[in-house]
């Protein structure tokens, strides 16, 4: 017997046509060189429909892609709304790759238009001559200059045209946009979202327990927007009716925290590169933060110390979250439950550190090497797992990856625990454990310790070979500018020796002037891994 | 081109297993003549599992109708989960409704099993005669007693058997239950809930700007079950792990309030004349009301002397919102918007009055006698008609209400404006309209206003046929006890003028010992019009 409910589709356009219906004159409000512009929900969505018209116009048909290479900014939101509400699909370019890596992304993803900032012309020019597929440029006026011969300016390609009436009946299977993960072996692979996915995750991100978003939000989005939908912000933010603040291409500490301060920002996200580096600029302007309630932190374990550094010096608990371009991204965030209403404030503590608990509709398991699932006792130790309408079931036109979608789960690659509470806590990525002799040491466990070192700025922990155990643990430490050439490598091994087990101390440490990071502000431990594959340990 | 997105259905499966998991020790507490009993959701879950399997042994297929006749208490919210969960079809029936109408709707919905409580076996032996589908029957001992001839027992029924897996794929748009509406014109009709629908109205109630539902809740479940799901609140507290609190038969203010009060309740819901009779019962336990936080307050409209006084008196903003069995229920609800920040207390409290804005996945509009959509002026007056994912497209095997589904809308039969914030306001139900030579008079409007009069208990206002106007509004009033034989027609029509119109005053006042009710608690006008169908105004 079939339900007698109306099937109204889960897709944008329906959330769309609520912001501008429940929140038209909501704000929209992006950094610039001489101060800020802003524009009304009302007014973005109108451009968003007049831009859909120009790409149709274009020659942009149902289910191609439109590429965006931009900033955070008002136009890249309308280029977010646009694109997946006229039947195509958005595909966000990571400007932080290589051209050749974009190119191949490109190339691959077979985009037919590319919307590229004036700022980043120089690298799209890299980029042009090795892909075939583009057919358009349009490039947005981020800075001022002349019109580049051969490509549209945005603006008046949207000025002489209609709105477009975007189909409220679109079905929600249909793709949304498409995101490449950065891809530590093998090419970048391509994650498509739809557009069920991208609502039922603004639903679940917004709920109380999670981001809690609300039509009282400000909320500045500091995470790229080629970095997994932005967090997912950007149409949650438009569902549920929160002022939306874009840095633009100003991603400066001081910058940032000076828009926190001025537009009376209720939540913020980042990677906790960001978080750490921003720490020291909000506390200049710490007396104009009062609307500042809460801050999501994922991409990378976030160290206790910076955690606590958040609380002490700001009073703002970090939100720790976990989550993958494969995941939309969220699929755990933590908040201590009542059950805690009563422990102490070290439990806490070290329960603020773990990912937290899976959204209601992400199921998450860890399964051991026997493909056997674990139990959530809080110490087994096994591959996380996740389930559920906002993880990705397959990559684009790529199957070389088949061992990560197995009996309809995600393998995640991240090896964690999972206690009886529901709390996850990542203990490494799959390929950064040091395996010694059989057992295994977490090196992000290790790497959190040594950045609670006073004197230490940054810490990764990396396996390197070792005659007898196979792999023993290297330690690259970067010391505070003020304790350079002091800091030793004995103090660093003192500073671990009451945290852990013998066997889990690293077997050298090396001070380096800096860790390697991704291109999306993550430890690249494979670059770690290349430097020093051939380190050779006191202990051989 | 397809997402390349997981496909997990949207079903109550999934949502219990979310619940047994991340929210094992939140708790299910009733009260009994003699206390309160307590148990957790995990096992609440276990029992309704074994009921599940005793359902299937006695024979329920899939799709098949099991009833139920209970008060709000644990074994409700267990067959609430078991019946979908298993696949078949929940039916909750009105204990509140005439045996002849129970048994129509039993025959109609085809119920095969019906669980009752034993304080409700009276009732139901009224019914059992007249009934052909039903096969067996389940007695919850709710009251003492010997065991029923011919019945199973619940306990000893759950007790012999293995929990049921639930199958984590049922299709989402399976039926999950049915309600029949009260029916203003002919027979009862039956709504069919989907999983989709339970699990979507599910996110959309527990989000920030809607009833904000999060771990740390405890919710006091006072909407009788059988009405229009429990507002969705037993499936949103699974969903978030909100502990429940149920009143079991024990309907009296004073025992409900000391419920709120001894277990520390943060939320309730209720319609105007429940919340009403509470407010006295609250006012005697203020002091331990610290954590109460919100009450929804909806099924008809809340009068703002209602309102203020719970404002005033406790401190407590009732959230008033709309909606009605085809719509799951929730379809809007009113929370002032951050424009109104800075607005006057007036202003807020006359907004407070109005039943708010449509929840994400509601669409509403409003459409004039023309069939032409209205402006959301704030004027303009026009049927209200909604749709949206748990908002009905058809009645059970019941076609003779063609006008309610027109075009993919539901025509909800209220009439209301709408304005440009997107706040909704009933000004009658189409059928209480009075009409007034060819200009309409809100029956709402004004039964509002005589109640805010100090000496009045309640008030209802009904058209009665004139001469020269067609209709004339009559108001019925009750006194307060005190009041009786001293409040006249002159102060309440004094009390009218200076807040509407000389023409919307109403041609005549009579007092009355009570206004009949209907089986929700809702005032029964068509019993009100026949009692005064001969009344001869004053005016002709």
């Amino acid at each position: 017997m079939q339900g007698l409910m109306q099937d109204v589709p889960l897709n944008l356009p329906t959330l769309v046509r609520h912001a501008e219906r429940l929140h038209p004159r909501k704000t929209v409000t992006t950094k610039t060189a001489d101060g800020v512009k802003t524009a009304t929900f009302v007014e973005v969505i109108d451009r968003s429909r007049r831009l859909a018209t120009a790409l149709r116009e274009l020659g942009v048909n149902d289910d191609e892609r439109v590429a965006t290479l931009c900033w955070n900014h008002q136009e890249h939101l309308e280029a977010y709304i646009a694109v997946p509400c006229m039947g195509a699909v958005l595909h966000t370019l990571n400007l932080r790759l290589f051209p050749d890596d974009i190119a191949y992304i490109v190339q691959h993803a077979d985009d037919k238009v590319v919307i590229v900032d004036r700022s980043l012309w120089p690298l799209w020019e890299k980029v042009a001559p090795k892909v075939t597929s583009v057919r358009q440029v349009i490039v947005v006026g981020d800075v001022p200059g002349p019109k580049i011969p051969g490509t549209h300016d945005y603006e008046e390609l949207i000025a002489r045209v209609e709105p477009m009436d975007y189909a409220l009946d679109l079905p929600e299977r249909q793709a949304a946009a498409m995101c490449y993960t950065s891809g530590t072996t093998g090419h970048p692979k391509g994650v498509v979202y739809s557009h069920r996915s991208n609502v039922l995750h603004s639903l679940a991100l917004s709920l109380v327990d999670c981001f809690a978003l609300a039509e009282t939000d400000v909320a500045i989005l500091i995470v790229p927007m080629f970095h997994a939908n932005a967090w997912g912000l950007p149409y949650a933010c438009l569902m549920t009716g929160a002022d939306i603040v874009y840095p633009g291409r100003f991603m400066v500490p001081d910058v940032l925290a000076g828009l926190i301060a001025e537009r009376r920002v209720t939540c913020a996200g980042g990677v906790p590169t960001i978080l750490q580096a921003m720490l020291a600029s909000l506390m200049k302007v710490k007396a104009q933060l009062g609307a500042l309630d809460r801050l999501l932190c994922g991409g990378s374990a976030l160290p206790e110390a910076l955690q606590q550094a958040y609380r002490k010096e700001l009073g703002i608990h970090v939100l720790h979250a976990w989550g993958m371009t494969e995941t939309s991204p969220l699929g755990t965030l933590c908040r201590p439950t009542s059950a805690l209403r009563n422990a102490g404030d070290e439990d806490v503590s070290r329960l603020r550190a773990s990912q937290g608990r899976p959204l209601f509709g992400i199921e998450i398991r860890i399964v051991g090497d026997s493909g056997l699932e674990l139990p959530w006792d809080g110490r087994s130790v096994g591959e996380l797992q996740a389930r559920g309408n906002w993880v990705a079931s397959s990559y684009y036109n790529d199957d070389s990856s088949p061992e990560k979608f197995k009996d309809g789960w995600l393998c995640t690659g991240d090896v964690a625990t999972i206690d009886a509470h529901g709390y996850m806590r990542i203990a490494d990525r799959t390929k950064d454990l040091v395996k010694s002799g059989g057992e295994w040491i977490s090196s992000i466990a290790i790497e959190g310790l040594i950045m609670a070192h006073p004197d230490v700025a940054e810490a990764a922990v990396i396996a390197v070979a070792h005659p007898k155990w196979d792999e023993r643990p290297l330690a690259c430490v970067v010391a505070k500018p003020e304790a350079k050439g002091r800091l030793t490598k004995g103090q660093i091994i003192e500073h671990l020796r009451p945290h852990i087990a013998k066997w889990w101390l690293p077997d050298d440490v090396v001070f380096v002037d800096q860790i390697p990071k991704t291109s999306v502000g993550k430890f690249d431990k494979k670059v770690l891994r290349g430097q020093f594959k051939d380190h050779v340990l006191p202990t051989e």
